[in-house]
């Protein structure tokens, strides 16, 4: 095995280290940074997530309020809840599972949320933000455990070939705009890239963004030597294991440095997560200064 | 010369045909559509445009109101200037000349627009409408004027390789993303791309869309045989003449089509400006009934 592993979960420790000691800070000041947990429904993925985000907010100092609402719950009562969430000064943070029961208009719930409140960057204001490069909102919290890994290892995406493989609204397009901020020069490939062009720009990459959510699809015709990989897939495979959409072993023994799945990009994300509570709590502090 | 032309003002031809068609259909219904144009200073280049949008407007029997500032205006006259066209229900859409002086703060002033009169793709509301490919809002004129022009020559983008040189918020980074919605696989070129991966990605597209605002710049190294060639760059030369982004030599001898300046896509931007005016004011029509 030639590549070295980009672990993920250093990557978050060094993170809650950080986090921790700038949650003490704004404690001190009488602001008890706060997230605010919205789901719908008992929906696996989501509460298996949330339970990892209240371990991490624990670690951190982090203050959690679960809202959890019933899935034949109708739009009303959720964008109920999140006026709720917006009037109460006590909540930085919103964190709401997604996509929404279909019954519901997501993008107008969305919408409702308070855009300082939006951790997770699902409004609109937080969408330009990353469209265009500014500051404003936050970037949804997976495209930025991307980023944070690639700076965490001193990866310099300045004039890189950066190949984003798919075009996700949460990953795969914030996470190109984002490495173009870097100013890397980005490739954006997805379900229907042709297989022949998808190879080549897979192939060509100095860093590789996988995000397109099939069990170890991207295999050796994809995969070039000594590149970054990180792998962003969360799926299980045949046996019922957890596995990435990269195939490990050509990966490895290819690659330059890999993120393994689990213990890689997943692991930050929640991290991230808290960093933007602990930021938007920083921001109302600063404001009533 | 091998490439065929791609007419811009053949484009604008038969779209302002069939807006004017929409138009007489809106007036039977009692409304005029009618835009607003808000022009601060006396920028050359805003007073040249604002002319070809004054005739575009009138050969489309579309009302146009000139809101003309003076260059020492402050923030807050800017701001008022909208609020009174937001509350002015005879007006369905804004052209604001950009940049802004200097000494305001843009993002906010465009953040004051009703996003329904944002014809011109401004507001963060139409910015994350692009970016996540949904209706919501209107791209930038000059990017949506890319994808006309390839619409009417039949030009499919489905699985094609599209290279977009510069990443500007008003060109580069939406015609990207329509490309995108247009199942093109994109890759983003800018001023930090190396020389060499310019080239290669410039020559490997097979279609290529020029947005850098450099006289010419894009010559043989970066031009590869039988592409098809969008030049968006409004450029003075060294003769004082009007000129794109690319140097017409090499790619008229290589190109299959491209797009000649003057009368390629500047000529088609005014005619998707009246469209999106009429849209717009469909919109208000068809949510009164």
């Amino acid at each position: 095995m030639k590549a070295e592993r980009l672990d993920g979960k250093e990557v978050a420790l060094k993170m809650t280290e950080e986090v921790s000691g700038k949650v003490k800070e704004l404690k001190e000041k009488g602001i008890d940074p706060t997230l605010a947990i919205v789901r719908i429904g008992e929906n696996p993925g989501d509460i298996a997530y949330e339970k990892g985000a209240l371990k991490r907010a624990e670690k951190m100092g982090i203050e959690v309020k679960q809202f959890i609402l019933p899935s034949d719950a109708d739009e009303d009562e959720v964008v109920e809840c999140i006026k709720q969430i917006n009037d109460d000064d006590s909540i930085h943070g919103v964190l709401m599972f997604r996509p929404l029961p279909k019954h519901m208009d997501e993008a107008k719930i969305c919408e409702t949320l308070d855009p300082r409140k939006d951790v997770d960057g699902i409004t609109s204001g937080s969408m330009a933000g990353v469209f265009m490069g500014t500051d404003r909102g936050y970037p949804p919290c997976t495209a930025e455990a991307c980023i944070a890994i690639l700076d965490h290892y001193g990866i310099d995406l300045e004039g890189k070939k950066v190949t984003v493989m798919g075009r996700s609204p949460v990953i795969g397009k914030p996470v190109a705009m984002l490495a173009m901020k870097r100013n890397a020069t980005i490739t954006v490939l997805h379900s229907r890239t042709g297989k022949e062009n998808f190879a080549e720009a897979g192939r060509g990459a100095d860093v590789v963004i996988a995000a397109i959510g099939k069990p170890k699809w991207i295999g050796k015709d994809q995969i070039g030597d000594d590149q970054i990989i990180l792998d962003v897939g969360i799926n299980v495979d045949e046996n019922g294991k957890l596995c990435g959409d990269v195939d490990p072993a050509p990966a490895e023994e290819r690659a330059k440095m890999l993120t393994p799945v689990p213990g890689g990009v997943g692991s930050v994300t929640t991290a991230i997560l808290m960093k933007h509570v602990v930021q938007a709590a920083d921001k109302i502090l600063k404001n009533n200064d």
